[in-house]
């Protein structure tokens, strides 16, 4: 199935939008009136949800318990994901204490690292585990998806030794952009990049 | 000066390649290079560089250094800057640990909070003050940007309370689209969402 960036970008926006409506007790919506929250037209609404095979009734509107699972599967969030994080520095252990807090259906098993001062301790109640327990870790906890967390001169490497461990998905913090072979996927959150368009808007403000 | 979002996104991507130039020690390059490793064509190159007031002459390639520091004066980073955290819980204290972090260019002088228990502690030597003192804070220490890391449900009145006190530019985790007068900016970083589109991936290509 090809679906757009553009679609794919919205999808977690529609399940924080139905998170919202059922918070406020609303269990049924239009195309129309969910365009409208959520700045779409309601045939964007329509397009997008027919993309994975529709539900609901044409003029009864979205039955948005049944719409959110049905995006939450689309998604991949329906049930718990296990993931690691390759770097227990700054950045990882700030990952782990923001990966911690949500309700979000993944659940971070252990850091990696090789500083052996490290390697034994606990980020917010998550082990940090040597490297060298990479392969065997990943193949005993069915982990699919790895974030890298270490500085960008290390990322290429890691990112090869993982995909070899039997990684499929890599949430990339590090500033490359990394070289996969065809059977993997990566995400960037590039953070640094995010502040600087602030940085650059709000030059322009002034 | 109207600049599109595209070329604003990619402006802190080319001081990412112009510093990984630097290092390699190249201080000079053509836009065909340059639009090489940066997976652009030459006339994007320099149609990007060219709309912020060009820099290099036709045919001897761009001097790196001095394009690194247009681009960083564009921006807005080539001085530093000083930055609040609205909210010391989770997702404040790990934006400490990335921001504090980096070679960046923005300081983080203070996280905020109404929780008596977490103020007058510190996270990674940046100290968590009480909301009574953000107007004065603000306006004594020169902070145009605030981080929003508190929950969903108090994003707005902060960003309210804040824009009040004089902040002009919100970097905002909050899982909400943030309502500004027309005098202030923001840029969300979603990262729930950005895992979300990686699960996605993951999902198509198993």
């Amino acid at each position: 199935m090809y679906v757009s960036d553009a679609v794919i970008k919205r999808l977690p926006t529609y399940l924080r939008y139905l998170d919202m409506l059922l918070a406020d007790g609303v269990y049924r919506i239009s195309s129309n009136d969910l365009g409208k929250i959520m700045g779409l037209t309601p045939s964007q609404v329509r397009q997008d949800i027919n993309t994975f095979g529709g539900i609901g009734r044409q003029g009864y509107g979205y039955p948005i318990i049944d719409l959110k699972k049905h995006i939450e599967e689309v998604i991949g969030v329906d049930k718990p994901q296990n993931m690691i994080i390759l770097g227990a520095g700054n950045i990882g252990s700030a990952i782990v204490g923001y990966t911690g807090f949500g309700d979000s259906g993944f659940n971070t098993l252990a850091l990696f690292d090789n500083d052996v001062a490290k390697i034994g301790t606990f980020v917010n109640n998550i082990p940090v585990k040597s490297l060298d327990d990479l392969e065997s870790f990943v193949s005993n906890n069915d982990v699919r998806i790895a974030i890298i967390a270490c500085p960008a001169k290390f990322a290429q490497s890691l990112c090869d030794r993982a995909l070899s461990a039997g990684i499929k998905a890599f949430w990339n913090f590090a500033p490359v952009d990394l070289k996969l072979n065809g059977n993997a996927v990566s995400v960037n959150v590039s953070l640094s990049e995010s502040l600087q368009q602030l940085s650059f808007r709000l030059k322009q403000l002034i």
